[in-house]
């Protein structure tokens, strides 16, 4: 079969299993989620030994330790998906939850229900955990799923899709809900991205450039997860104390997450005081101070920030520095290099505090708090399937409800227009 | 200037617009809305004579009639627009909003605040009305604006601008926030659909021919109001006066709308009893019927419908109709053949009516009412921009709230993650 025809059929299987899935009751949805968690306890010997093919051939196609490491489906691992699903059953369903329900001048009854979006495609790379994380949090919104993950992971993914089947028989739900493409031909994501007629929407998960590829080339609507360029703003009605936790924490707390701090902006009346403290701390932390020409007057030793500092998510233990004026530049600096993915103002001022929330265009935008928080899980969403930085649709942490949309539901009595 | 460079400047101004109508407070907004009202009354005369160059040039172009009518800027419609910006004025202003706030585990607080898209694009056809419409809705919800009407009404939208320019500049707020493209090259609409940097949403109003060229080649998102393919499907236990009654007023109330039904389903034991006094009724107001073999079997005189009739919008005094055998039948044609705008059931039972709002996929499901409800003054939106049949961010009628989406806010007290 050729690719097209491939992608056509797992097109038209997903389209057919979301109207199903649409209307599956929510006791349903998570008896198949326990069950594909069952699935996956009893198919542990087999899930590693389809993994250890896909270690092997990694190994010979030179993967590096890192990505190999990503690759591995160890028992813990395992363990952290049966965990997932469980979890996952225990959230609320968004699905069919009417509200603004409003009684019109003319007399019938307008308000809003909550519907899944329809078919979801997700493309991942090479972590073989994301098809259950990604299956899973689409089956409890309603959604069908179609998954292509990376191509060094195929045997790990179908074993997977084996569980996710079975599980999906064992509830009664149709076992198409979620197909995993067993092709590592790139044709067929092609086909994925601009199949209009079966796909809803695209969640690209990974790195900047798979993201930027996909969105690019997309004729389906595409939910982007890219870079976090994040700030903190120390204003100068900041509480030191709680500037110095904050900024160390959002920067050292972990360096590779999308929502660690990359640019510390400070207001010029207070750096001379802050940023000696800081600078020792990071010390401590080995963490690489870049600062902007005024910064370098305070500390002298550090190197100089370029212009392309100010563009660039580290994701590693270097953090630039600038001082500004005030909060308005601040706000200006934030607003012309964020990426819109998380920003947090420290001050003790009300209005200060009010001001910078409203005029800061991003997903989160928080006062006196790590920019570590920047989570769904930290948020109470329960799950979260990525962090969109888009505008429309939903932006910041995406949970159950990001999968979801609303349709007018209205109730009349025979009610005919005038 | 050529065309890029203008459009490049176009965008410029829309973005930096963007970040102060933001932050503008909505006495401000109403003060302009109201301000613009008052430019457009005192300017009657100017407008009426900007309007006759574009009316005398399309007569020239040999416009037909229909279109000429559509492009004169009556007395009449400009007080239409006049009580538009008042009515706008008392809407709720959705920018600012916060909802949903939680106290998390952590002991933070988050919430979701309602905030403006950014820069909207709007590219409409003749109606030179729409020009104040498309940017009263846009104000109000903290938008800046880029319009590019119709080259046939380019002289109306020029003075509608000026219009504009002066009622923001009385309330202090920044001209650029309403920008109307003063060229009639199609470049123009080719930048404007493609710069992503600048334009958050394009928001086409016209023939579906427009909105799927644009759809097809814009790089910005869309929000598409596509045809209304729109159902009511009489159930066996429905209540025949209200199944008359709705079956009627949603085909005749107004032939050419979107919300108007273009296809019938009927179950099959309660067609002979309805079907014949439909007839009737329909023939009495000329409207055409074309039916199934089945429905050929009760209406013997009416012509039959061909595959294609399931997939027409009419806008005309025609009616397709077919005779199902149940609610799941007619549930699978209207998700075949609807274009996800507005379907309604008819009938007693409450389980079915339940049931039928659930699985059917579209913007609008309505029990025992008329179609031609779909709309957003009916449903008390207090106006509409357009009525989204995509499924992403909005659905349905568009009114202030679909032109602004929802960032994070979190609330700390210098609290890090551990």
């Amino acid at each position: 079969m050729n690719i097209k025809t491939y992608m056509q059929t797992i097109g038209e299987n997903a389209k057919k299993s979301a109207s199903i899935l649409s209307c599956a009751g929510t006791g349903q949805k998570n008896k198949a989620l326990i069950a594909i968690a069952e699935e996956l306890e009893v198919s542990t010997s087999e899930l590693t030994k389809e993994n250890n093919k896909d270690l092997e051939q990694g190994k010979k196609n030179g993967l590096d330790s890192a990505l190999l490491d990503r690759l591995a489906l160890t028992k813990a691992r395992i363990n952290t998906m049966i965990e997932g699903l469980h979890q996952i059953s225990t959230l609320a369903d968004p699905v069919g939850s009417i509200t603004d329900m409003t009684m019109q001048p003319s007399g019938i009854q307008v308000g809003k229900m909550r519907v899944p979006l329809g078919v979801v495609g997700i493309i991942y790379e090479s972590r073989p955990n994301v098809t259950i994380d990604a299956a899973a949090l689409c089956l409890k919104s309603g959604n069908a799923t179609i998954l292509r993950g990376g191509s060094e992971a195929i045997h790990s993914n179908q074993a997977i899709a084996q569980c996710i089947r079975k599980g999906l028989a064992t509830a009664g739900l149709i076992e198409d809900a979620v197909q995993v493409i067993n092709t590592t031909d790139r044709a067929a994501v092609g086909e994925l991205i601009t199949m209009k007629q079966y796909v809803d929407i695209i969640i690209p998960r990974g790195g900047k450039g798979l993201i930027e590829r996909i969105s690019h080339e997309a004729k389906v609507p595409v939910i982007k997860h890219l870079d976090g360029i994040c700030h903190v703003y120390i204003d100068d009605l900041a509480d030191p104390e709680k500037a110095i936790n904050v900024t160390i924490n959002s920067k050292t707390q972990r360096y590779g997450t999308c929502n660690t701090l990359e640019t510390l902006l400070v207001a010029k009346t207070i750096a001379p005081a802050i940023l000696p403290k800081l600078q020792s701390l990071f010390n401590e932390k080995s963490v690489e101070l870049r600062g902007c020409k005024q910064t370098r007057e305070i500390l002298t030793d550090i190197n100089q920030a370029t212009e392309a500092d100010w563009d660039t998510e580290y994701l590693a233990p270097i953090l630039s520095i600038k001082i500004v004026d005030n909060m308005n530049e601040a706000i200006e600096h934030i607003n012309q290099h964020s990426s819109d993915h998380t920003e947090s103002i420290i001050t003790q001022d009300i209005s200060r505090a009010q001001y910078f929330v409203r005029a800061v265009d991003s997903s989160s935008v928080m006062i006196n708090t790590s920019t570590r928080f920047a989570d769904g899980f930290e948020y109470g969403l329960g799950a979260e399937i990525g962090i969109s930085t888009d505008k429309l649709h939903v932006r910041g942490p995406v949970g159950l409800e990001g999968l979801t949309s609303q349709k007018f539901v209205v109730y009349g009595n025979g009610h005919i227009r005038e």
